[in-house]
């Protein structure tokens, strides 16, 4: 990092800025979307949507860290919490040293599908509607290649 | 809320799922960077940039809450923190009854100078030079009409 640094050019920075900004405010109206309709905070979502995903409805805490990208602590916290509120359990796992499971109950599955139409609803609204196929396919796109750029490092 | 969900087509929920992931994707990764290479949380950088954003290293306490779009509590939590590591300071503001500023310390603008040049570094290898400057205005553009959206409600 000795180099001077190469800095944004004015048309970089502004394209840079503005998905800095929509990622801010994106995340916040969604979080709050949430909380005032469906009565759960976006941490909880993020977990919920990841269990949903995987055909039985559980994941090794591990496998679940890495797939939304948490520090083990901060995912153990919110685990602990929504344990509490009967969302998830753990189920430890002698046999095989791998380390626990975090598992959906059937009241996180019902608080997740109570939540899914609302939200798909406002993801219709905010994003899907207002870019149309041919926008939101280069969005996906796009974020793909950067994705794969992230996983190479 | 009671007519029948519009659940996402495949085509959309591609699109959808890819964009969020890469959302996880790249806060974590630009969130690690910095606390690795450089010392500051992403909070820290987030506060620091959009104080460096206006002419005098200086906004309202409440301008700043609404510009990076965070609850006051989370904010007032973290503002507290940064005060105590002499980054900003609070400025009272008896005479007009709108509140307090929060201004750049002299070291609090050392920390983000600091920074710049490695962020800058990795923002380029991780999202602009991957993307190329079509791709890149490309996003930029769609950025700017969801953010014309929720800014609409």
């Amino acid at each position: 990092m000795n180099a001077t640094p190469q800095w944004l050019s004015p048309a970089e920075q502004d394209a840079w800025r503005s998905f800095i900004r929509l990622h801010q405010k994106l995340t916040a109206t969604l979080v709050r979307d949430l909380q005032a309709n469906c009565k759960v905070s976006g941490a909880d979502f993020e977990i919920l949507v990841a269990l949903t995903d995987t055909p039985d409805g559980r994941q090794r805490f591990q496998d679940l860290a890495k797939s939304i990208d948490w520090e083990q602590s901060r995912l153990s916290h919110q685990i602990a919490r929504m344990c509490k509120r009967g969302l998830v359990a753990r189920e430890e796992c002698a046999e095989d040293g791998r380390g626990a499971f975090v598992v959906l109950t059937a009241a996180g599955r019902d608080t997740i599908e109570s939540a899914a139409p609302h939200h798909v609803a406002t993801v219709r609204r905010l994003v899907i509607d207002p870019l149309g196929p041919d926008d939101l396919a280069t969005l996906g796109r796009i974020s793909s290649r950067i994705l794969t750029q992230l996983d190479n490092g």
